[in-house]
């Protein structure tokens, strides 16, 4: 597609009233309460594959931003979008897939800018929500427990199906077409002492947590939640758990919650925060050794 | 540079108090008044040259993202980058640049995305700003005067000098570290009837101003603002000032002024909103045919 023909495209996308029809340069927003902001970049043959379906690199676009602000307990505002113009079969599959996401999330477009450009599809979102309360990561206190939203290594089974192993559909959409967890983060928010999304495996992302908090965390692989579809594809054992809680993409919320509270949303519990500092890993109830590599980390 | 080591470097950019140290996935942002939103994307061999110098790649992702913002006359609140990781001294060279300009501009951090990628680097800047009025470049009326502030044409020459053209260094820093007119813009943003920056061409972005308001836009050819280094450079003349008036980075500011009004900062009066629509470019009070090529547009 031609600048101006994808434009003409994105009119037809739901547009925020602040978006001025994409008739102007910028956005203009009158807000109420907090904006939480957040930006990620995904990158062809980094991020997804040179042939996932166009409309699916679009969905996952908006949802792993989505699930930044679900993290903060944030309803969508709206997102502007940063699009490389490849060929026009993708560029209108990649519009379709958009559409469908943003109707999905009651969340319209901005804003943004396209470029022409050769090499490996680059595609950048910004997106905007409002809250209440934004918990950040980093306030987990000592004696919280860890708790997680639905279940986790669901996208990693799924990413490895897209690159031709066997297995189910459902593995794969999860890796696809995730769900940012909107509802669950705007009913959590009030009642978290941290919360963040799952986005680089849940060891690594519990690790952030504990971290930014100034404390250790211990989690116990045997009590993390898998779904039906990966059992039956990749069995219950240490190995397939292991591949799980190290493996990206899952999109669920990761959350600390004082000892005694129970979570607002269906969730599970897979560990602790404790004084001190560092991960540990345990297996029906003891100490195991930490895999080489505990999540997906850019240039590690 | 690894994610973790960049990330580091970033935390030693004047940062937001609601980029929370770059500590959590989002910003939190408790405005005031309303937000001007824009987003702007780079890419290496498009919008800059692979040897451009790393520091003024940076300097001019922040100012033209700075420059849609000044048009809506917008004080910058904070950005959110975009960036692909290079080699380490490329990197160290950009952030550096991108110090000076944020110091320069007085913009901080709220927060972004890196990902590690090969082939073309792609950068992408979101800006928010804060406007008590943020004119639309579609409020032209008819009879009102066409204004630009500055000098057109000088980042045109600049970049042919960086392509190898021998030329004086003012004209290839108008290229390298464009100065987005942000003073001026909110000078001028109670007064105007429509105002936009010149970033792909004044005879381009003044039909799309023309268009957006529905009207016909005319300029004299003779009285857009030459700087005295670019007569020194190119001389004064039609094929001269042809080239000025198509070139693109220029990163001024475009208005419209009901007649009878000046504006409130320097700036030059070059042509006049009229009913019906199309472009109308005269030299010496007479039509000239107009070029075949306006300005930069992407897949022209």
């Amino acid at each position: 597609m031609t600048e101006a023909e994808f434009i003409a495209a994105l009119k037809r996308l739901p547009l925020h009233p602040a978006a001025r029809d994409l008739g102007d340069d910028t956005a203009v927003l009158a807000p109420a309460g907090s904006l939480v902001l957040t930006k990620d970049m995904i990158v062809e043959g980094v991020h997804f594959l040179p042939d996932d379906p166009p409309g699916d690199v679009a969905w996952k676009l908006l949802a792993v931003n989505l699930s930044d602000l679900a993290a903060k307990g944030a309803e969508p505002v709206g997102v502007l979008l940063g699009y490389m113009l490849g060929d026009n079969g993708w560029d209108a599959a990649f519009l379709t897939g958009l559409d469908s996401a943003m109707r999905r999330f009651d969340c319209p477009l901005l804003g943004g800018d396209t470029v022409a450009a050769t090499g490996a599809r680059t595609l950048s979102l910004t997106a905007i929500g409002r809250a209440e309360s934004a918990p950040a990561r980093s306030g987990a206190q000592a004696g919280d427990a860890l708790w997680v939203t639905g279940t986790i290594g669901d996208a990693g089974a799924g990413l490895a199906i897209a690159q031709g192993e066997a297995g189910p559909d459902t593995l794969l959409d999860r890796y696809r077409r995730p769900v940012p967890r909107l509802a669950e983060g705007r009913a959590l928010a009030p009642i978290v002492h941290a919360m963040m999304d799952v986005s680089d495996g849940l060891l690594i992302d519990a690790s952030r947590m504990a971290v930014a908090s100034g404390l250790a965390v211990d989690i116990a692989l045997d009590a993390v939640p898998l779904s039906d579809a990966l059992i039956g594809h990749r069995k219950d054992n240490r190995d397939s758990r292991m591949a799980a809680v190290t493996a990206g993409d899952d999109y669920e919320l990761l959350f600390a919650l004082p000892p005694g509270t129970g979570p607002s949303v269906p969730a599970t519990r897979v560990g602790s925060f404790n004084h001190g500092s560092g991960l540990l890993l345990t297996d029906g109830g003891a100490p195991i050794p930490l895999p080489d590599r505990t999540g997906f980390e850019h240039r590690r």
